[in-house]
Protein backbone atom coordinates (compact mmCIF):
# COMPACT_ATOMS: atom_id res chain seq x y z
CA UNK A 1 0.00 0.00 0.00
CA UNK A 2 1.43 3.56 -0.89
CA UNK A 3 2.21 5.95 1.72
CA UNK A 4 -0.20 8.34 2.19
CA UNK A 5 0.73 12.20 2.54
CA UNK A 6 -0.54 13.20 5.45
CA UNK A 7 -1.05 16.86 4.56
CA UNK A 8 -3.11 16.27 1.27
CA UNK A 9 -5.23 14.13 3.45
CA UNK A 10 -5.52 17.01 5.70
CA UNK A 11 -6.37 19.22 2.79
CA UNK A 12 -9.34 16.65 2.06
CA UNK A 13 -10.66 16.57 5.00
CA UNK A 14 -10.85 20.22 5.59
CA UNK A 15 -12.66 20.13 1.69
CA UNK A 16 -14.97 18.07 2.70
CA UNK A 17 -16.04 19.04 5.65
CA UNK A 18 -16.90 22.29 4.35
CA UNK A 19 -18.87 21.09 1.46
CA UNK A 20 -20.57 18.39 3.87
CA UNK A 21 -22.64 20.89 6.20
CA UNK A 22 -23.70 22.81 2.58
CA UNK A 23 -26.78 25.52 3.38
CA UNK A 24 -30.32 25.13 4.10
CA UNK A 25 -33.51 27.11 3.12
CA UNK A 26 -34.19 28.13 6.32
CA UNK A 27 -32.38 31.61 5.72
CA UNK A 28 -30.35 31.92 9.17
CA UNK A 29 -26.28 31.50 9.91
CA UNK A 30 -26.62 28.16 11.26
CA UNK A 31 -24.99 26.67 9.02
CA UNK A 32 -22.19 29.63 8.91
CA UNK A 33 -21.98 28.93 12.66
CA UNK A 34 -21.27 24.53 12.02
CA UNK A 35 -18.40 25.85 9.78
CA UNK A 36 -16.85 28.58 11.93
CA UNK A 37 -15.57 26.06 14.63
CA UNK A 38 -15.00 22.84 11.90
CA UNK A 39 -12.68 25.45 10.05
CA UNK A 40 -11.15 26.35 13.25
CA UNK A 41 -7.99 25.16 13.18
CA UNK A 42 -7.84 21.83 14.33
CA UNK A 43 -5.17 19.10 14.37
CA UNK A 44 -7.47 16.87 12.50
CA UNK A 45 -5.86 13.81 14.43
CA UNK A 46 -9.02 11.72 14.31
CA UNK A 47 -9.73 11.83 11.22
CA UNK A 48 -6.01 11.55 10.36
CA UNK A 49 -5.94 7.93 12.15
CA UNK A 50 -9.22 6.35 10.80
CA UNK A 51 -7.32 7.14 7.31
CA UNK A 52 -4.20 5.91 8.23
CA UNK A 53 -5.04 2.90 9.75
CA UNK A 54 -7.47 2.04 6.94
CA UNK A 55 -3.93 2.37 4.81
CA UNK A 56 -1.84 0.45 7.29
CA UNK A 57 -5.08 -2.47 6.56
CA UNK A 58 -4.46 -2.15 3.13
CA UNK A 59 -7.78 -0.98 2.90
CA UNK A 60 -8.52 2.23 0.49
CA UNK A 61 -8.56 5.30 2.53
CA UNK A 62 -11.66 7.05 0.64
CA UNK A 63 -14.15 4.27 2.43
CA UNK A 64 -13.13 5.73 5.50
CA UNK A 65 -13.39 9.62 4.61
CA UNK A 66 -17.17 9.59 5.58
CA UNK A 67 -16.86 8.42 9.10
CA UNK A 68 -13.72 10.70 9.37
CA UNK A 69 -15.68 13.58 8.86
CA UNK A 70 -18.41 12.52 11.45
CA UNK A 71 -15.96 11.95 14.02
CA UNK A 72 -14.48 15.27 13.21
CA UNK A 73 -17.97 17.11 13.69
CA UNK A 74 -18.73 14.84 16.86
CA UNK A 75 -14.97 16.38 18.02
CA UNK A 76 -16.32 19.98 17.00
CA UNK A 77 -19.74 19.53 18.49
CA UNK A 78 -18.13 18.61 21.95
CA UNK A 79 -15.23 21.35 21.62
CA UNK A 80 -18.44 23.97 20.95
CA UNK A 81 -20.24 22.68 24.50
CA UNK A 82 -17.33 22.36 26.36
CA UNK A 83 -16.47 25.75 25.87
CA UNK A 84 -19.85 27.58 26.69
CA UNK A 85 -20.57 29.77 29.76
CA UNK A 86 -22.03 26.88 31.67
CA UNK A 87 -19.40 24.90 31.02
CA UNK A 88 -15.83 26.01 30.62
CA UNK A 89 -16.54 29.45 29.59
CA UNK A 90 -14.12 30.08 27.37
CA UNK A 91 -13.88 33.24 25.09
CA UNK A 92 -11.05 31.52 22.89
CA UNK A 93 -9.79 28.11 21.72
CA UNK A 94 -6.66 28.05 19.32
CA UNK A 95 -6.55 32.16 19.43
CA UNK A 96 -9.87 32.22 17.62
CA UNK A 97 -12.86 33.73 19.67
CA UNK A 98 -14.96 30.57 20.49
CA UNK A 99 -17.93 29.64 18.75
CA UNK A 100 -20.68 31.15 21.56
CA UNK A 101 -18.42 34.71 21.40
CA UNK A 102 -19.50 35.45 18.25
CA UNK A 103 -22.66 33.91 17.28
CA UNK A 104 -24.32 33.83 20.76
CA UNK A 105 -25.12 31.15 23.34
CA UNK A 106 -28.20 29.61 21.88
CA UNK A 107 -27.26 29.07 18.45
CA UNK A 108 -23.63 27.73 19.60
CA UNK A 109 -26.07 25.22 21.89
CA UNK A 110 -28.13 24.79 18.40
CA UNK A 111 -24.77 23.95 16.11
CA UNK A 112 -23.31 21.91 18.93
CA UNK A 113 -26.68 19.80 18.11
CA UNK A 114 -26.56 19.93 14.68
CA UNK A 115 -23.04 19.08 14.04
CA UNK A 116 -23.67 15.52 16.29
CA UNK A 117 -26.60 15.15 14.79
CA UNK A 118 -24.57 15.70 11.05
CA UNK A 119 -22.00 13.02 12.13
CA UNK A 120 -24.75 9.97 12.46
CA UNK A 121 -26.15 11.54 8.89
CA UNK A 122 -22.98 11.18 6.92
CA UNK A 123 -22.41 7.70 7.96
CA UNK A 124 -25.79 6.56 7.28
CA UNK A 125 -25.59 8.49 3.40
CA UNK A 126 -22.06 7.05 3.21
CA UNK A 127 -21.92 5.97 -0.42
CA UNK A 128 -19.17 3.28 -0.04
CA UNK A 129 -20.02 0.89 2.71
CA UNK A 130 -21.93 -1.64 3.00
CA UNK A 131 -25.12 -1.55 5.10
CA UNK A 132 -23.98 -3.68 8.02
CA UNK A 133 -20.95 -1.96 8.30
CA UNK A 134 -22.38 1.44 8.54
CA UNK A 135 -24.65 0.18 11.43
CA UNK A 136 -21.42 -1.32 13.08
CA UNK A 137 -20.04 2.15 12.88
CA UNK A 138 -22.95 3.92 13.91
CA UNK A 139 -23.07 1.95 16.63
CA UNK A 140 -19.48 2.40 17.79
CA UNK A 141 -19.71 6.22 17.12
CA UNK A 142 -22.81 6.58 19.29
CA UNK A 143 -21.23 4.60 22.43
CA UNK A 144 -17.89 5.60 22.04
CA UNK A 145 -19.25 9.71 22.18
CA UNK A 146 -22.48 9.24 24.51
CA UNK A 147 -23.05 8.66 27.96
CA UNK A 148 -20.98 5.43 27.99
CA UNK A 149 -17.93 7.67 26.20
CA UNK A 150 -17.17 11.31 26.08
CA UNK A 151 -20.22 12.64 27.49
CA UNK A 152 -19.72 10.76 30.26
CA UNK A 153 -16.32 11.41 30.67
CA UNK A 154 -16.80 14.95 30.57
CA UNK A 155 -19.40 14.32 33.05
CA UNK A 156 -17.28 13.01 35.76
CA UNK A 157 -14.54 15.15 34.90
CA UNK A 158 -17.18 18.17 35.37
CA UNK A 159 -18.00 16.28 38.67
CA UNK A 160 -14.30 15.99 39.76
CA UNK A 161 -13.66 19.95 39.56
CA UNK A 162 -11.70 21.55 42.47
CA UNK A 163 -11.54 17.64 44.09
CA UNK A 164 -8.60 15.54 43.65
CA UNK A 165 -9.74 12.61 42.30
CA UNK A 166 -6.96 9.15 42.30
CA UNK A 167 -5.38 7.71 39.61
CA UNK A 168 -8.03 4.96 38.99
CA UNK A 169 -10.66 7.85 38.50
CA UNK A 170 -8.03 9.45 36.62
CA UNK A 171 -8.34 7.01 34.09
CA UNK A 172 -11.28 6.67 33.98
CA UNK A 173 -12.19 10.43 32.89
CA UNK A 174 -9.66 10.44 30.18
CA UNK A 175 -10.22 6.86 28.98
CA UNK A 176 -13.79 8.48 28.34
CA UNK A 177 -13.23 11.76 27.52
CA UNK A 178 -10.83 11.56 25.19
CA UNK A 179 -9.46 7.79 24.92
CA UNK A 180 -12.65 6.72 23.68
CA UNK A 181 -12.70 9.12 20.48
CA UNK A 182 -8.66 8.32 19.68
CA UNK A 183 -9.99 4.31 19.84
CA UNK A 184 -12.98 4.67 17.84
CA UNK A 185 -10.60 6.34 14.94
CA UNK A 186 -8.56 3.41 14.98
CA UNK A 187 -11.14 0.60 15.48
CA UNK A 188 -13.97 1.95 12.89
CA UNK A 189 -11.27 1.30 10.81
CA UNK A 190 -11.14 -2.55 11.43
CA UNK A 191 -14.84 -2.16 11.32
CA UNK A 192 -14.58 -0.65 7.47
CA UNK A 193 -11.39 -3.11 6.61
CA UNK A 194 -13.42 -6.46 8.35
CA UNK A 195 -10.37 -7.68 10.34
CA UNK A 196 -10.24 -10.99 12.06
CA UNK A 197 -10.69 -10.59 15.64
CA UNK A 198 -7.52 -10.95 16.74
CA UNK A 199 -6.44 -7.70 14.83
CA UNK A 200 -9.34 -5.74 16.33
CA UNK A 201 -8.24 -6.72 19.60
CA UNK A 202 -4.71 -6.33 18.77
CA UNK A 203 -5.41 -2.73 17.54
CA UNK A 204 -8.12 -2.01 20.70
CA UNK A 205 -4.89 -2.37 23.11
CA UNK A 206 -2.74 -0.51 21.21
CA UNK A 207 -5.40 2.50 20.51
CA UNK A 208 -6.23 2.50 24.56
CA UNK A 209 -2.63 2.71 25.51
CA UNK A 210 -2.50 5.62 22.68
CA UNK A 211 -5.05 7.60 24.21
CA UNK A 212 -3.46 7.28 27.37
CA UNK A 213 -0.51 8.71 26.30
CA UNK A 214 -2.24 11.53 24.40
CA UNK A 215 -3.47 12.90 28.12
CA UNK A 216 -0.08 12.00 29.55
CA UNK A 217 1.65 13.80 27.08
CA UNK A 218 -0.86 16.84 27.42
CA UNK A 219 -1.04 16.64 31.30
CA UNK A 220 3.33 17.03 31.17
CA UNK A 221 2.89 19.74 28.28
CA UNK A 222 0.24 22.14 30.17
CA UNK A 223 2.92 22.42 33.32
CA UNK A 224 6.24 22.27 30.83
CA UNK A 225 5.42 23.04 27.60
CA UNK A 226 6.63 25.68 25.26
CA UNK A 227 4.11 28.71 25.58
CA UNK A 228 4.97 29.58 22.05
CA UNK A 229 4.27 26.37 20.45
CA UNK A 230 1.66 25.58 22.37
CA UNK A 231 -0.01 28.81 21.31
CA UNK A 232 -1.58 29.15 24.80
CA UNK A 233 -0.71 29.81 28.50
CA UNK A 234 0.52 26.82 30.51
CA UNK A 235 -0.31 26.17 34.13
CA UNK A 236 -4.08 26.32 33.65
CA UNK A 237 -4.02 23.07 35.78
CA UNK A 238 -2.43 24.05 38.15
CA UNK A 239 -4.55 27.25 38.49
CA UNK A 240 -7.92 24.91 38.25
CA UNK A 241 -6.67 22.54 41.15
CA UNK A 242 -7.21 19.89 38.67
CA UNK A 243 -5.83 16.08 39.19
CA UNK A 244 -3.30 15.65 36.51
CA UNK A 245 -0.64 12.70 35.78
CA UNK A 246 1.64 15.25 36.95
CA UNK A 247 0.09 16.39 40.36
CA UNK A 248 -0.30 12.85 40.86
CA UNK A 249 3.03 11.07 39.87
CA UNK A 250 5.28 14.11 39.84
CA UNK A 251 7.25 15.14 36.27
CA UNK A 252 9.19 11.62 36.17
CA UNK A 253 6.30 9.46 37.20
CA UNK A 254 3.98 10.90 34.41
CA UNK A 255 7.31 10.58 31.72
CA UNK A 256 7.69 7.02 32.81
CA UNK A 257 4.16 5.88 32.72
CA UNK A 258 3.98 7.70 29.51
CA UNK A 259 6.88 5.58 28.61
CA UNK A 260 5.08 2.53 29.58
CA UNK A 261 2.20 2.88 27.73
CA UNK A 262 4.15 3.87 24.79
CA UNK A 263 6.15 0.49 25.08
CA UNK A 264 2.38 -1.43 25.40
CA UNK A 265 1.29 0.88 22.62
CA UNK A 266 4.30 -0.53 20.40
CA UNK A 267 4.23 -4.34 21.91
CA UNK A 268 0.47 -4.40 21.28
CA UNK A 269 1.02 -4.21 17.42
CA UNK A 270 3.03 -7.92 17.01
CA UNK A 271 -0.12 -9.68 15.94
CA UNK A 272 -0.58 -7.25 12.98
CA UNK A 273 3.65 -7.67 12.14
CA UNK A 274 3.20 -10.71 9.84
CA UNK A 275 0.48 -9.48 7.39
CA UNK A 276 0.97 -5.75 7.67
CA UNK A 277 3.23 -2.59 7.78
CA UNK A 278 2.75 -0.93 11.05
CA UNK A 279 4.82 1.54 10.08
CA UNK A 280 2.44 4.13 10.04
CA UNK A 281 0.85 3.42 13.21
CA UNK A 282 4.30 3.57 14.98
CA UNK A 283 4.71 7.17 13.61
CA UNK A 284 1.65 7.97 15.45
CA UNK A 285 2.94 6.77 18.94
CA UNK A 286 6.56 8.95 18.31
CA UNK A 287 4.41 11.69 17.41
CA UNK A 288 2.18 10.87 20.31
CA UNK A 289 5.68 10.43 22.48
CA UNK A 290 7.22 13.84 21.17
CA UNK A 291 5.09 16.49 20.13
CA UNK A 292 5.56 19.68 21.75
CA UNK A 293 1.88 21.31 20.83
CA UNK B 1 -54.57 -6.57 12.16
CA UNK B 2 -55.47 -6.41 15.73
CA UNK B 3 -56.46 -3.17 17.24
CA UNK B 4 -53.71 -1.42 19.56
CA UNK B 5 -54.15 -0.30 22.75
CA UNK B 6 -53.22 2.93 23.08
CA UNK B 7 -52.72 2.71 27.13
CA UNK B 8 -50.34 -0.63 26.58
CA UNK B 9 -48.89 0.88 23.90
CA UNK B 10 -47.39 4.17 26.23
CA UNK B 11 -46.79 1.78 29.19
CA UNK B 12 -44.77 -0.60 27.50
CA UNK B 13 -42.56 2.62 25.40
CA UNK B 14 -42.17 3.97 29.27
CA UNK B 15 -40.80 0.78 30.58
CA UNK B 16 -38.76 0.50 27.53
CA UNK B 17 -37.42 4.31 27.70
CA UNK B 18 -36.48 3.45 31.45
CA UNK B 19 -34.72 0.55 30.97
CA UNK B 20 -32.46 1.26 27.62
CA UNK B 21 -30.38 4.09 29.39
CA UNK B 22 -29.34 1.87 31.96
CA UNK B 23 -26.29 3.01 34.61
CA UNK B 24 -22.98 3.58 33.23
CA UNK B 25 -19.88 2.57 35.52
CA UNK B 26 -18.39 6.22 35.35
CA UNK B 27 -20.11 6.70 38.98
CA UNK B 28 -21.96 9.86 37.70
CA UNK B 29 -26.05 10.84 37.69
CA UNK B 30 -25.57 11.98 34.38
CA UNK B 31 -27.98 8.85 33.63
CA UNK B 32 -30.41 9.82 36.51
CA UNK B 33 -30.92 13.27 34.98
CA UNK B 34 -31.17 12.06 31.37
CA UNK B 35 -34.37 9.59 32.30
CA UNK B 36 -35.62 12.57 34.76
CA UNK B 37 -36.69 13.82 31.25
CA UNK B 38 -37.54 11.00 29.75
CA UNK B 39 -39.63 10.53 32.35
CA UNK B 40 -40.90 14.13 33.31
CA UNK B 41 -44.94 12.95 31.73
CA UNK B 42 -44.74 13.49 27.93
CA UNK B 43 -47.74 12.51 26.50
CA UNK B 44 -45.78 9.75 23.82
CA UNK B 45 -47.68 11.25 20.31
CA UNK B 46 -44.70 10.71 18.78
CA UNK B 47 -43.71 7.02 19.72
CA UNK B 48 -47.39 6.30 19.62
CA UNK B 49 -47.20 7.36 15.86
CA UNK B 50 -44.96 5.10 14.96
CA UNK B 51 -46.77 2.09 16.39
CA UNK B 52 -49.75 2.79 15.00
CA UNK B 53 -48.90 3.51 11.59
CA UNK B 54 -46.94 0.15 11.72
CA UNK B 55 -50.32 -1.44 12.49
CA UNK B 56 -52.47 0.24 9.73
CA UNK B 57 -49.64 -1.06 7.25
CA UNK B 58 -50.02 -4.82 8.42
CA UNK B 59 -46.08 -4.37 10.01
CA UNK B 60 -45.84 -5.95 13.45
CA UNK B 61 -45.56 -3.09 16.01
CA UNK B 62 -42.44 -4.59 17.76
CA UNK B 63 -40.52 -3.67 14.30
CA UNK B 64 -40.78 0.03 15.20
CA UNK B 65 -39.87 -0.04 19.23
CA UNK B 66 -36.77 0.75 19.24
CA UNK B 67 -37.14 3.65 16.36
CA UNK B 68 -40.12 4.87 18.42
CA UNK B 69 -37.28 5.00 22.00
CA UNK B 70 -35.55 6.88 19.47
CA UNK B 71 -37.73 9.41 18.39
CA UNK B 72 -38.89 10.15 22.21
CA UNK B 73 -35.64 10.29 23.15
CA UNK B 74 -34.87 13.05 20.59
CA UNK B 75 -37.63 14.92 21.42
CA UNK B 76 -37.05 14.75 25.29
CA UNK B 77 -33.32 15.99 24.21
CA UNK B 78 -34.50 19.11 22.80
CA UNK B 79 -37.14 19.83 25.51
CA UNK B 80 -33.83 19.77 27.63
CA UNK B 81 -31.73 22.39 25.53
CA UNK B 82 -34.57 24.57 25.01
CA UNK B 83 -35.74 24.95 28.47
CA UNK B 84 -32.03 26.01 28.91
CA UNK B 85 -31.00 29.80 30.76
CA UNK B 86 -29.61 30.17 27.42
CA UNK B 87 -32.78 29.12 25.15
CA UNK B 88 -36.34 30.03 26.62
CA UNK B 89 -35.42 30.09 30.22
CA UNK B 90 -38.06 27.71 31.89
CA UNK B 91 -37.55 26.63 35.38
CA UNK B 92 -41.00 24.16 35.12
CA UNK B 93 -42.49 22.06 31.95
CA UNK B 94 -45.56 19.99 32.63
CA UNK B 95 -45.71 21.14 36.31
CA UNK B 96 -41.93 19.67 37.03
CA UNK B 97 -38.88 21.35 37.54
CA UNK B 98 -37.00 21.66 34.06
CA UNK B 99 -33.81 19.79 33.76
CA UNK B 100 -31.16 21.67 34.37
CA UNK B 101 -33.40 23.55 37.67
CA UNK B 102 -32.41 19.96 38.93
CA UNK B 103 -28.85 19.16 37.77
CA UNK B 104 -27.68 22.26 36.64
CA UNK B 105 -26.78 24.10 33.24
CA UNK B 106 -24.25 22.19 32.18
CA UNK B 107 -25.60 18.45 33.03
CA UNK B 108 -28.44 19.39 31.04
CA UNK B 109 -26.44 20.03 28.30
CA UNK B 110 -24.51 17.15 28.74
CA UNK B 111 -27.58 14.88 29.51
CA UNK B 112 -29.68 16.55 26.23
CA UNK B 113 -26.42 15.25 24.33
CA UNK B 114 -26.22 11.84 25.38
CA UNK B 115 -30.11 11.54 24.61
CA UNK B 116 -29.47 13.06 21.10
CA UNK B 117 -26.39 10.49 20.97
CA UNK B 118 -28.22 7.31 22.41
CA UNK B 119 -31.08 7.74 19.89
CA UNK B 120 -28.33 6.94 17.43
CA UNK B 121 -27.08 3.87 19.17
CA UNK B 122 -30.70 2.14 19.75
CA UNK B 123 -32.06 1.99 16.28
CA UNK B 124 -28.29 0.57 15.30
CA UNK B 125 -28.61 -1.99 17.69
CA UNK B 126 -31.81 -2.68 16.73
CA UNK B 127 -32.50 -6.57 16.69
CA UNK B 128 -35.29 -7.21 14.30
CA UNK B 129 -34.50 -4.73 11.45
CA UNK B 130 -32.58 -5.17 8.49
CA UNK B 131 -29.11 -3.01 8.47
CA UNK B 132 -30.32 -1.52 5.30
CA UNK B 133 -33.61 -0.47 7.25
CA UNK B 134 -31.58 0.60 9.70
CA UNK B 135 -29.12 3.24 7.78
CA UNK B 136 -32.57 4.87 5.59
CA UNK B 137 -34.02 5.09 9.28
CA UNK B 138 -31.06 6.78 10.74
CA UNK B 139 -30.44 8.91 7.88
CA UNK B 140 -34.32 9.67 7.70
CA UNK B 141 -33.46 10.71 11.48
CA UNK B 142 -30.64 12.49 11.53
CA UNK B 143 -31.65 14.63 8.48
CA UNK B 144 -35.41 15.39 9.97
CA UNK B 145 -34.08 16.15 13.69
CA UNK B 146 -30.68 18.09 12.69
CA UNK B 147 -30.07 21.68 11.00
CA UNK B 148 -32.38 20.85 8.06
CA UNK B 149 -35.33 20.03 10.17
CA UNK B 150 -35.35 20.11 13.99
CA UNK B 151 -32.79 22.30 14.94
CA UNK B 152 -33.06 24.42 11.85
CA UNK B 153 -36.46 25.23 12.60
CA UNK B 154 -35.82 26.16 16.21
CA UNK B 155 -33.02 28.20 14.86
CA UNK B 156 -35.18 30.18 12.29
CA UNK B 157 -38.05 30.44 15.35
CA UNK B 158 -35.38 31.92 18.25
CA UNK B 159 -33.88 34.07 15.22
CA UNK B 160 -37.92 35.61 14.53
CA UNK B 161 -37.69 36.14 18.22
CA UNK B 162 -39.93 39.79 18.67
CA UNK B 163 -40.65 40.73 15.10
CA UNK B 164 -43.52 39.47 13.42
CA UNK B 165 -43.36 36.77 10.25
CA UNK B 166 -45.25 36.31 7.75
CA UNK B 167 -47.10 33.32 7.14
CA UNK B 168 -44.79 31.62 4.50
CA UNK B 169 -41.67 31.58 7.30
CA UNK B 170 -44.36 30.47 10.00
CA UNK B 171 -45.09 27.58 8.04
CA UNK B 172 -41.26 27.13 7.61
CA UNK B 173 -40.97 26.92 11.13
CA UNK B 174 -43.62 24.73 12.18
CA UNK B 175 -42.80 22.51 9.12
CA UNK B 176 -39.09 22.32 10.16
CA UNK B 177 -39.19 22.89 14.03
CA UNK B 178 -42.17 20.40 15.19
CA UNK B 179 -43.35 18.74 11.83
CA UNK B 180 -40.44 17.07 11.15
CA UNK B 181 -40.44 14.96 13.88
CA UNK B 182 -44.00 13.98 13.45
CA UNK B 183 -43.23 13.38 9.43
CA UNK B 184 -40.57 10.91 10.44
CA UNK B 185 -42.66 8.92 13.11
CA UNK B 186 -45.01 8.25 10.24
CA UNK B 187 -42.12 7.43 7.33
CA UNK B 188 -39.92 5.85 9.44
CA UNK B 189 -42.75 3.33 10.34
CA UNK B 190 -43.26 3.17 5.77
CA UNK B 191 -39.39 2.44 5.90
CA UNK B 192 -40.02 -0.21 8.63
CA UNK B 193 -42.77 -1.90 6.75
CA UNK B 194 -41.03 -1.06 3.34
CA UNK B 195 -44.03 0.21 1.77
CA UNK B 196 -44.06 0.68 -2.22
CA UNK B 197 -43.43 4.41 -3.50
CA UNK B 198 -46.98 5.95 -3.85
CA UNK B 199 -47.73 4.71 -0.36
CA UNK B 200 -44.80 6.34 1.05
CA UNK B 201 -45.66 9.60 -1.06
CA UNK B 202 -49.29 9.93 0.47
CA UNK B 203 -48.22 9.24 3.82
CA UNK B 204 -45.86 11.83 3.39
CA UNK B 205 -48.53 14.65 2.19
CA UNK B 206 -50.63 12.73 5.26
CA UNK B 207 -48.21 13.84 7.92
CA UNK B 208 -46.98 17.29 6.54
CA UNK B 209 -50.81 18.21 6.66
CA UNK B 210 -50.67 16.42 10.52
CA UNK B 211 -47.87 18.32 11.79
CA UNK B 212 -49.53 21.75 10.55
CA UNK B 213 -52.70 20.54 11.99
CA UNK B 214 -50.93 19.97 14.92
CA UNK B 215 -49.20 23.29 15.41
CA UNK B 216 -52.56 26.01 14.69
CA UNK B 217 -53.99 23.79 16.85
CA UNK B 218 -51.34 25.41 19.56
CA UNK B 219 -51.72 28.75 18.59
CA UNK B 220 -55.08 28.08 19.07
CA UNK B 221 -54.74 26.26 22.98
CA UNK B 222 -52.47 29.03 23.53
CA UNK B 223 -54.91 32.01 23.39
CA UNK B 224 -58.59 29.75 23.54
CA UNK B 225 -57.34 27.40 25.68
CA UNK B 226 -58.70 25.90 29.10
CA UNK B 227 -55.67 26.73 31.59
CA UNK B 228 -57.16 23.60 34.16
CA UNK B 229 -56.78 21.12 31.20
CA UNK B 230 -53.64 21.93 29.58
CA UNK B 231 -51.46 22.50 32.28
CA UNK B 232 -50.03 26.01 31.57
CA UNK B 233 -51.05 29.53 31.61
CA UNK B 234 -52.30 30.29 28.03
CA UNK B 235 -51.45 33.79 26.62
CA UNK B 236 -47.99 32.94 26.28
CA UNK B 237 -47.65 33.56 22.56
CA UNK B 238 -49.06 37.08 22.98
CA UNK B 239 -47.38 37.87 26.06
CA UNK B 240 -43.68 37.00 24.12
CA UNK B 241 -45.07 38.84 20.52
CA UNK B 242 -44.88 35.75 19.04
CA UNK B 243 -46.65 35.54 15.22
CA UNK B 244 -48.92 32.72 15.13
CA UNK B 245 -51.39 31.06 13.49
CA UNK B 246 -53.93 33.27 15.00
CA UNK B 247 -52.35 36.56 14.86
CA UNK B 248 -51.86 36.42 11.17
CA UNK B 249 -55.23 34.55 10.63
CA UNK B 250 -57.25 35.63 13.59
CA UNK B 251 -59.29 33.02 15.31
CA UNK B 252 -61.85 32.06 12.36
CA UNK B 253 -59.04 32.16 10.04
CA UNK B 254 -56.93 29.99 11.67
CA UNK B 255 -59.97 27.44 12.67
CA UNK B 256 -60.21 27.53 8.39
CA UNK B 257 -56.88 26.67 8.14
CA UNK B 258 -56.91 23.64 10.78
CA UNK B 259 -59.78 22.97 9.02
CA UNK B 260 -58.27 22.92 5.37
CA UNK B 261 -55.61 20.87 6.73
CA UNK B 262 -57.87 18.35 8.60
CA UNK B 263 -59.54 17.74 5.02
CA UNK B 264 -56.30 17.19 3.28
CA UNK B 265 -55.10 15.20 5.62
CA UNK B 266 -58.31 12.37 5.26
CA UNK B 267 -57.69 13.25 1.25
CA UNK B 268 -54.25 12.19 1.32
CA UNK B 269 -55.44 8.77 2.79
CA UNK B 270 -57.49 7.45 -0.26
CA UNK B 271 -54.24 5.51 -1.86
CA UNK B 272 -54.07 3.57 0.99
CA UNK B 273 -57.81 2.71 1.31
CA UNK B 274 -57.95 -0.45 -1.14
CA UNK B 275 -55.08 -2.42 0.63
CA UNK B 276 -55.24 -1.08 4.46
CA UNK B 277 -57.68 0.04 7.09
CA UNK B 278 -56.48 3.61 7.97
CA UNK B 279 -59.36 3.99 10.99
CA UNK B 280 -56.55 4.74 13.41
CA UNK B 281 -55.13 7.93 11.61
CA UNK B 282 -58.17 8.76 10.89
CA UNK B 283 -58.48 8.88 14.64
CA UNK B 284 -55.33 10.26 15.34
CA UNK B 285 -56.43 13.65 12.60
CA UNK B 286 -59.22 13.47 14.95
CA UNK B 287 -57.73 13.60 17.76
CA UNK B 288 -55.48 16.68 16.81
CA UNK B 289 -58.15 18.17 15.28
CA UNK B 290 -60.70 18.52 18.53
CA UNK B 291 -57.85 18.28 21.29
CA UNK B 292 -57.83 20.29 24.62
CA UNK B 293 -54.83 19.99 26.14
Amino acid sequence: MSKLSTNELIEQINTLLNETVGDSSLNTNLEESMRYSLNAGGKRIRPLLVLLTLNVLNEDYNKGLQTALALEMIHTYSLVHDDLPAMDNDDYRRGKLTNHKVYGDWKAILAGDALLTKAFEVVANDQLLKPEVKVKVISRLAHDSGHLGMVGGQTLDMDSEDSSVDLTTLEQIHRAKTGALLQFAILSAADIAEVDENISKALEKFSDNLGLMFQIKDDLLDIYGDEQKLGKKVGSDLENHKSTYVSLLGKKGAEEKLEWHRNAAIEALNPLNTHYDVTPLLDIVELFYNRDH
